[in-house]
């Protein structure tokens, strides 16, 4: 996706330890006219599927999940992180490590809001190691619900992540997949 | 408003200890043709004051913030909750004692995207004891910016926070208030 690309291009940090800066369009400030373009090509290349429900992750996946939803017309689920295990009710729940955080912590979505019969495609802004988008595949394996495919906004393509998703046969499409980056020399994108 | 109040009479279930459960629409699952309804209403009410970015903080804020944003023609920020006292970079924090869960927490947002020249509109889902508005409040004041308004969901009128917020002045438009609520009487709102 070019404008996607610009704008990382234009607006990306790229910090040591392969941290991708792009907290002033996507996921601290949020630009909501490119999230809508962000959407559209979500709708497009996803139009040949049924969906009836997004799910993302809190907290920055809910801004992109929302816009988004509007051009499929469906609701959003946003599981819930949490780092206690005594939430009250019937949750489905997986173990996510953060690659920003390092560190491990429960995800959790409410078995009222996936169910069987739901069509369910996974929005999230970053895919690194795949931990996050992994989780969020178990989870809807174990409602029996049918996880249609998984649109992620920046893959980086030189972790692990989109190459295990892949492999497991889960449909991907990353609007843009950044190929190696460096402090000095900038992002490169892959074709 | 009207089809969120019965919305709220339809899907909202009351538990023990004034807790209003909306998460089948509004907190967990995210109904977003009742988020544009929302964001349109909050517009005509806010349709005199000049605004120019929305401040909402993680997590269930930030879906309502963003669809709303879509009616202003501004970028959203979101503002941070950390329990480390470390994260890097140079910003705006103050401390938010969370009714639902019972603790502390910090919140932050960068200085690069609040600025003296903003005029910014708050908007959240709940406001009970008004400790997250007062806190982004006082980020706002900080920052320099100007607070143009509050747009609140849902107003727990039985509690002491929209009393708080109006007696500091300041603009709040809170699209159900919730006067009293029971287990077995549900909800009664404010005319």
């Amino acid at each position: 996706m070019q404008i996607l690309k610009d704008r990382i291009r234009k607006d990306g940090i790229v910090r040591e330890g392969n941290v991708l800066k792009v907290d002033s369009f996507l996921n601290h400030q949020m630009d909501i006219k490119l999230f809508n373009e962000i959407g559209k090509e979500f709708k497009k290349r996803f139009s040949d599927v049924e969906i009836n429900k997004i799910l993302t992750v809190e907290a920055s996946g809910i801004g992109i999940a929302c816009i988004t939803a509007q051009y499929f017309d469906v609701p959003v689920v946003f599981a819930k992180k949490s780092q206690t295990k005594n939430i009250a009710g019937d949750v489905y729940r997986t173990e996510v490590q953060s690659f920003t955080h390092g560190r491990i912590y429960d995800v959790i979505v409410s078995k009222d809001f996936l169910k069987p019969e739901d069509k369910v495609l996974i929005i999230d802004d970053f895919l690194a190691n795949g931990c996050a988008l992994l989780g969020l595949a178990e989870i809807i394996r174990e409602s029996g619900a049918e996880l249609a495919g998984a649109g992620i906004v920046i893959e980086k393509g030189f972790q692990i992540g989109g190459e295990e998703i892949r492999k497991r046969g889960i449909r991907l499409e990353s609007l843009a997949i950044v190929d190696s980056m460096s402090v000095d020399g900038g992002v490169k994108f892959r074709d």
